[in-house]
């Protein structure tokens, strides 16, 4: 994420000489847009006020991420490697695997950071086909795809989008709504209302 | 929703004479309003579009539903009465009533006039905190508060979240991603998949 490499596509090659600039200046900018997508959500921020926050020419903006729903997913990646999360879940017993899954789901959604991406990934989906389109592949991409592998069942890819339904609509309910009781439970009835449920959708008859 | 009485109650009392007319213009209103909501979402319609589609001056938009966000609410409201709904549920075998529950559920959700209005409201929801506030009293009102009741059980509202986070999530997945395979089952596979979560949060042991 900090290597001006992986920024989008279309930007032009930077010589090398400049890259510790570069990496600040792409840094200062990701900071200032993860704040204000969070504050304001992705319809009402601007790569103006981004870029005045961050103090730099709005042009640079779109010289490195390329589009404001480019500069959102970017913002918006898990905060963790899905390699390291994976395993959690995926090794051990498969008659455990839906209480493994539970606890690492809380476990992410009780950290302030992930949960804010995850908020505002579903606070973009919600709003836009586009941006809908964007954070799709995002997710089957860093989640979806490596849990689905992992399973190794042939219908594994709709036992993930049942799992994505349950998580989804617990932080919509929990987070977003903040629905009570459901927004007052500790992290170990979470995890306890949860299993079950993840249990089937990963490993049991769904049909 | 036909009667004027029943418009927000910052408006002022209307001679009976006019009624006739004023039930019209507000049915066009509603009209207008749901057609901008549903295509463009909550925040990216305005009362000034909402009144130059009804052909009304925006003035008479406050008057009859006091805010863009009450005016939303009112076109947002489900287009059954819970009191219809809720039987279809909790009448007959409780070793049952997670399928039941699924069975009305899908059957609502593949109604394109309910479903739109599901999706508009996870839409204002995830939009801004006001908005979510709103959605969840009118869902608590309409929807779980009738369905905790008639489950009659010391812990309804907790099930009853949990329920919704399951459908909510649901329509995120399925008609806001359009993420496949869920996209593409058909009601009576969606219903297997559903069946035993929502039995078990309706009556199982959750804890």
């Amino acid at each position: 994420m900090d290597d001006v490499s992986s920024s989008s596509s279309g930007s032009r090659p930077l010589r090398s000489g400049r890259r510790p600039g570069v990496s600040g200046t792409r840094a200062t900018i990701l900071d200032a847009a993860r704040r204000r997508f969070a504050d304001n959500g992705y319809d009402r921020t601007s790569l103006r006020a981004i870029a005045a926050d961050a103090g730099v020419d709005q042009a640079l903006i779109g010289h490195f991420f390329g589009s404001k729903l480019k500069l959102f997913v970017t913002v918006m990646e898990p905060p963790f490697l899905p390699q390291e999360i994976m395993p959690r879940v995926l090794e051990g017993d498969r008659s455990d695997i839906g209480r493994r899954a539970a606890r690492v789901v809380v476990a992410l959604l009780e950290d302030p950071d992930v949960r804010g991406r995850g908020v505002g990934l579903l606070r973009a989906a919600a709003s836009e086909p586009e941006a809908a389109r964007m954070v799709r592949e995002l997710v089957t991409r860093e989640l979806w795809e490596p849990l689905a592998a992992g399973l190794g069942l042939e219908d594994a890819d709709l036992r993930v989008n049942l799992v994505a339904s349950q998580i989804v609509g617990l932080v919509m309910i929990r987070y977003i709504l903040e629905a009570e009781p459901l927004a007052l439970l500790s992290s170990e009835e979470l995890i306890n209302a949860l299993a079950p449920t993840l249990q089937r959708y990963l490993v049991e008859p769904i049909s």
